[in-house]
């Protein structure tokens, strides 16, 4: 009795982690999509609210480093001016990774599709749980050539 | 009495977590300065040897993704194909972030001075420790432009 009580103990939490990591999951995703719907819209400021408003944001892209949020908001506000610039973007090919009850490896593919050009590359992402959710604490992002 | 010694523990025990941590980043900062010390002797499978050998090592760079040790392998050695092409590799602004017991975030920059270029980049890593070390699972480079 006592090591069936032991087995279901282990197959319950067992079953409880899958349910948590999916749940943590699913919470990355809406944030994901809260951020490529937000961009379709024109509003940086609601994609930007993926990210933790933090001087320790980390956003690096080809050889350039920003650190905190302003700045990242700054520097995607003076790069996308307008509706034209900013395109229609996708996220596809998300992969996600819980690393911890309260860290996140995302890697994915990202694409603007634009009057002039269609550009495309790849971003791993950092997420840590806040208590806001899950937050973009480092990104990472290339270009395709 | 009791008080005290529950302070004394919770002191330890963060003693004991840093020192860890410390311990950890050692570790990691040696892996890196292998697989430079490697690459500079032309050694690309002694250089491959801080990454995990398995079909899950995803390596992600511009727009393209490696799937497993031998692909990644075979990349840098078609890529790669003399001492010339190799040039001189140095890791540096290392940043090193210890996720949990077996993970880590590790970000910097790249360059390789060759007699012809002087290519250079960004690189974040995610280190998992394994039975043999920390083994590199998820690259992901950029370059300057």
């Amino acid at each position: 009795m006592k090591y069936i009580s032991i087995i279901l103990i282990t197959l319950l939490l067992s079953c409880q982690n899958s349910v948590n990591t999916m749940s943590a999951k699913e919470d990355i995703l809406k944030v994901l999509m809260s951020q490529q719907n937000a961009w379709n819209e024109g509003d940086i400021d609601g994609y930007m609210q993926g990210y933790l408003k933090s001087d320790s944001l980390r956003f690096a892209s080809g050889g350039n480093i920003s650190y905190g949020w302003q700045n990242t908001f700054e520097r995607y506000a003076a790069g996308y001016p307008d509706r034209n610039t900013m395109g229609l973007l996708t996220f596809s090919e998300i992969d996600i990774s819980i690393i911890s009850d309260d860290s996140a490896l995302v890697f994915g593919k990202w694409e603007l599709e634009r009057s002039s050009d269609h550009p495309w590359g790849l971003f791993t992402l950092i997420l840590k749980k806040t208590p806001e959710g899950w937050r973009i604490v480092h990104d990472h992002t290339s270009s395709a050539k």
